[in-house]
């Protein structure tokens, strides 16, 4: 197989877009990662996009078509991937294989949803569980990691405070991205206090319904040193599924797809935990981070919640978690999520964070999750300069 | 990049399957898949899962994660890959790049569609054109392929009658194929008397609604020595896109995204159409497939119709076209497509297509064609004993 790189990153302002319709966000977003490459739209070989459901959110399907000639790509190969929240990450990964193929040396990884289009965004996420026997008796997502939460709660003594502390830090962190849907710093108090959604996630431990897109361009690691820039390698890739349903699994308190993920990740890099410098994981709810961080080897089982609560994982701690502001502050276009976190790690190992820079950051881990964590991709990337 | 192999096919019925749910069709035809490879499922490293719009018409998106679990494979990498009715082709095309990669021994690619579930299925099928700009108006897919057949009978003369002969070849193919959802023998007055759907294309110039599954198993190509079977090799992929709407394009009766796709191909394998022995092509409409018999080299431009005429495309002509009984007899459930065409290669290239058997088969090619022709793939798949 051949070394990947990632060679540029494209973004979209994160948030209620009514104005920006889905082929538009995804335009910008790959004008924006080609003029960061510096490739030409001529160089473009092949495209893989991530995206949930525009089918119920926008009734527009055959997005390898529609998506590519809006960008100026029309020709190219293109293929849309679809893994609920993890289509980002699962897109990511078949760009990855496709450059380390051979069969082609400059392949974009694109994401996007555009949630804000008139339907109803509960129903259309709805659809990343099992229809028949978790929704139709009346489970929706926030209700799905609220048994999570519970579980965990009852398993390790996770309290109401510390999964507020895993927003306010998120919040403090999205202040700094000015792509953030909600870069405004928030209170312990903000989250405690705001309506419930589903005991015991109030609204500040959800993350938001929201419109977006991100690009990202992938390289063999010759091309990428060939343009005398850092080189962003892709070190390791991880794919696994669980059970669709929560039911089906065996510990409720645990999302074990995304150790599984990982387990493939860090094997194939070489590394584990201790060697990260920074991690965005996939806080679609507040009890999310936790689990995840637990699964990913970064804390013991139970032990990430006193952890955040001590500034561990924010900008500045041990190990920064969701230096974008993750999912509860950047927001949440679940197709392009995965994208979006690589495109984070991306600008941090380049240097180019701005304000939410970690310092020497050397390498960086990403983990997307679909559904209640019926599948989930983890990335691990490394610069040299 | 590694050589790559197909090395086992299954595949369900296809029909108006209300007993089966989406799940279960899928791992009917995983679970054939295998028994027919001779592969365990522990063996299984990675699947995708070509579906157009099981969103819209089965209301669960989140596949990697559900057909997995349902086929008895969860824990596997797993992605559902989309491209309107070139969904199944692109899943091909994606196992593939990964089997090609070195990053998996064992891949399964398959499609999969449950288009009678309850959903308007001409909506359903209207997202795979462009939503704000044709459908919006009032265009259905009957509709532009209709557009397309009276610009290729203006052009070149092509007559209802030539139209009609590509129907009663299909069911004379199809009904020597029991997995076919109307193995019927039709005559051209059939065709020619049935009621008009989009002039000058009736009922019988049209695929059905159809549900089913189809899967086959790729692997490397030494691995594929071993089993001690014939070996199956993936000898050309091309993918291309175009413009999503008809009216962008510069020939309405043409499609070019198929000559650029079938241009890729035929270079990657390095043979040309007259080494071709059969061709599966995407006959959603009787138009489609005199089209893309043009587009791929096998006729000059306007001269595929009296080809079929003319008996050239049938079982025991020059170059037997769709004998599995195409999209018009076998049933077109839209994301199992392109897999479904690989199977019939299969079968085929390995000696057991039974009564539609072409004597001697040694390359077969597969054309699968998204929307009005916004995305194509091209496979060429030559058999050694």
């Amino acid at each position: 197989m051949r070394d990947v790189a990632v060679i540029g990153m494209g973004i979209t302002k994160f948030g209620e877009l009514w104005r920006s319709p889905l082929r538009d966000l995804h335009a910008e977003a790959v004008a924006d990662c080609l003029a960061d490459a510096g490739i030409e739209r001529r160089q473009v070989q092949s495209a893989w996009i991530g995206c949930m459901s525009s089918g119920l959110f926008n009734g527009q399907e055959h997005l390898a078509s529609i998506l590519t000639d809006y960008a100026g790509l029309a020709g190219i190969a293109a293929t849309r991937v679809e893994s609920a929240c993890a289509s980002g990450g699962a897109a990511f990964r078949a760009a990855w294989l496709e450059v380390a193929s051979g069969a082609s040396d400059y392949v974009l990884a694109t994401g996007v949803e555009k949630m804000n289009d008139g339907a109803d965004a509960t129903y259309c996420l709805s659809t990343a569980a099992d229809q028949e026997y978790e929704v139709y008796h009346g489970v929706t997502f926030p209700g799905l990691y609220a048994m999570i939460a519970k579980a965990h709660m009852h398993k390790w003594g996770t309290t109401r405070e510390q999964l507020a502390d895993v927003a306010v830090k998120n919040h403090r962190h999205g202040a700094l991205n000015p792509k953030a849907q909600f870069p405004q710093e928030i209170t312990r108090a903000t989250v405690l206090g705001a309506v419930m959604v589903a005991s015991p996630l109030g609204l500040f431990d959800c993350s938001p319904v929201s419109d977006g897109a991100a690009a990202v361009l992938l390289a063999p690691v010759e091309v990428a040193r060939a343009l005398g820039k850092p080189v962003v390698r892709i070190l390791g890739s991880g794919h696994a599924t669980d059970t669709i349903a929560l039911h089906d699994r065996a510990d409720v308190s645990r999302i074990p797809v995304v150790q599984a993920a990982a387990r493939r990740a860090f094997a194939m890099a070489g590394v584990g935990p201790r060697d990260i410098d920074l991690v965005e994981v996939h806080d679609c709810f507040t009890i999310a981070e936790l689990v995840c961080l637990e699964e990913l080897g970064f804390f013991e089982p139970g032990k990430a919640a006193a952890a955040t609560s001590a500034g561990e994982t924010a900008l500045g701690g041990r190990i920064p978690v969701n230096t974008s502001g993750g999912l509860k502050s950047k927001g949440h276009p679940v197709g392009a999520t995965g994208i979006a976190q690589i495109a984070e790690l991306y600008e941090q190992l380049t240097g180019k964070a701005g304000k939410r820079q970690v310092k020497d950051a050397r390498r960086g881990l990403a983990q997307n999750m679909g559904g209640s964590g019926g599948s989930c991709t983890v990335h691990i990337l490394e610069v040299s300069r």
